[in-house]
């Protein structure tokens, strides 16, 4: 089996640009950028949620499904750096959940999250499906003119930066897996993992906050974990990075699951689909945002290095190479 | 089963637009307009294609569906009037496919029409699906600002008009249905009109050619069939029309399928997929374009009326009610 990487550079390659370029970014980073007039990007994501490889009916709602189909791609939004301005959604679904309150109920999870960020739905497309539901979630936003926070911008020394905690998204996943068995004395801690699988909230406000003050060098979303992510950063930007595994934020939730600091850290570092930002920035312009960074819960992980593609992860002072773990999402 | 027009109509009015709208148009029309700088506007649409909805791997190759993949969405452009320019694609397929050479075939049945009409490829995403193929296909094109062609623009006496000939896409389809027995004799036109079905022509250059001149007043692609696609136009421009029988370019390689002009004349007015333009021209401007119309072979087949939404079929002068009949594509 291809995998996605490959894939997207294949068709990279196919594409022969029979004219000068419209695109700024094309294929390869979390949105392609695009001028829109002479003080403005415009850049767009779309992305593919298919059920029973993406979502289990069985183990979400539709207010669910419809908040996490535009979470991810505002997401990518996030990670360029850029406000979401307006949507589109393609959405096949068989006929027996037609004549059910499923498109009702997935469109009231997707407008009140379209509501806390202005996005307007402009467009779609229905169809039905033989059996399964598919949604593709397309969503533009808009950047300053040559701001948008690629991911090919880290150099070696640039410190490496997360947002929020990680590994969460990966824990309920575990829990719903399992049955949704949920330990009584840790329902609480253990619906808040469930709930960073079923509801992810998309760091539109720290993109934001990032370009704004022009502070990542290279940014991306965290879908494929830590570990994956950054691998893609390193790729694009020629370099290698160490990481500082007492350093990764895992997220508090996952005590209710695991006791060992290795079952937590593989969680933070290898579980998908957590949309916090991963972004790394030049020391001094650190020293500068330090207290914002504070003040925004930002965590310090580690560092970029010249070593090209080559991750380190670095514990108890022992350093060893990190080799790549996609996740699977299940 | 709700229709698309009830889902879509739905979805609008949940669609709350918490800030000024950012689109032109929104849902509704073949695309969303959306405002680009000063001299441009942004037109841009999405189709999903489901297999074993929209097309069964049997009866086609991996380059016709790369071909029409790209086609429908480019039809809706072209029936804007618009040009395109860039493009994304979102393709989720099963496990087993992956592992042919299916994603290079259909590859190169899109950048072969890609390349046709200097569409640029920008991004998209890719996902397994347990068992079936599906492709969400979004294409982008430009105006100039306010010239869109809408499907609301059509008034009492404006004259209609649909490009090239019609059914022919549904003449394919039946004889895909029936296994391609083609009948030797007929096996040259057979096979045009199952090329009409799987390898459709988007018609930039007439929905060009119209809006640079100004001639159509509204406008849609002819993907659900001659008869519903009119309702599209009557309905969101407020009035009704009459078709003449006579007048309908029916496709002529349905002559291989069919002797009566009643079952030539039911798949031109109600077979789907033809991929042409029906528009509406003010009587005046169709005057001056005439011969440049006749060059064109745009067939004149009707008249727009103030009957809302009561579409008239006349035939041997007489009058009978078109029942609204959507086409079931398969």
């Amino acid at each position: 089996m291809q995998s996605e990487f490959e894939f997207i550079n294949k068709i990279k390659n196919k594409s022969r640009k029979p004219q000068p370029s419209q695109a700024v970014v094309g294929i390869g980073d979390d949105c392609a950028v695009l001028p829109k007039n002479a003080k403005t990007d415009l850049v767009i994501t779309t992305d593919l949620i298919v059920e029973d490889i993406d979502f289990r009916t069985e183990w979400t709602t539709p207010e669910f499904l419809g908040h996490k189909a535009l979470a991810v791609s505002l997401s990518d939004i996030a990670a360029m750096g850029a406000k979401p301005v307006w949507s589109m959604t393609s959405i096949g679904i068989p006929q027996a959940i037609w004549k059910t309150d499923f498109v009702e109920r997935f469109y009231e999870g997707y407008f009140r999250l379209a509501e806390k960020y202005n996005v307007e739905l402009i467009g779609g497309d229905v169809s039905k499906t033989p059996d399964k539901i598919v949604i593709d979630s397309i969503v533009a936003g808009e950047t300053k003119k040559g701001k948008a926070v690629l991911r090919s911008g880290a150099k070696a020394g640039d410190l490496i930066f997360v947002t929020g905690e990680l590994g969460g998204a990966a824990g309920g996943l575990k829990l719903l897996e399992s049955g949704f068995n949920f330990n009584p004395s840790e329902e609480a801690r253990q619906k808040n993992l469930v709930l960073r699988q079923l509801q992810p909230s998309p760091q539109i406000s720290s993109g934001d906050f990032l370009s704004a003050n022009k502070l990542a060098t290279a940014m991306i979303d965290l879908s494929d974990g830590l570990s994956g992510d950054l691998r893609h950063i390193c790729r694009a930007s020629n370099t290698g990075a160490k990481l500082f595994a007492e350093k990764i934020p895992f997220d508090k939730n996952l005590n209710s699951l695991f006791e060992s600091f290795e079952e937590k850290i593989e969680f933070a570092l290898n579980g998908g689909e957590d949309f916090e930002l991963l972004f790394t920035v030049n020391p001094k312009k650190y020293f500068q945002a330090q207290n914002e960074f504070e003040k925004r819960r930002f965590s310090l992980v580690g560092e970029i290095t010249a070593n090209v593609e080559m991750i380190e992860l670095i514990r108890d002072e022992k350093s060893g190479i990190l080799q790549p773990k996609g996740f699977r999402h299940f």
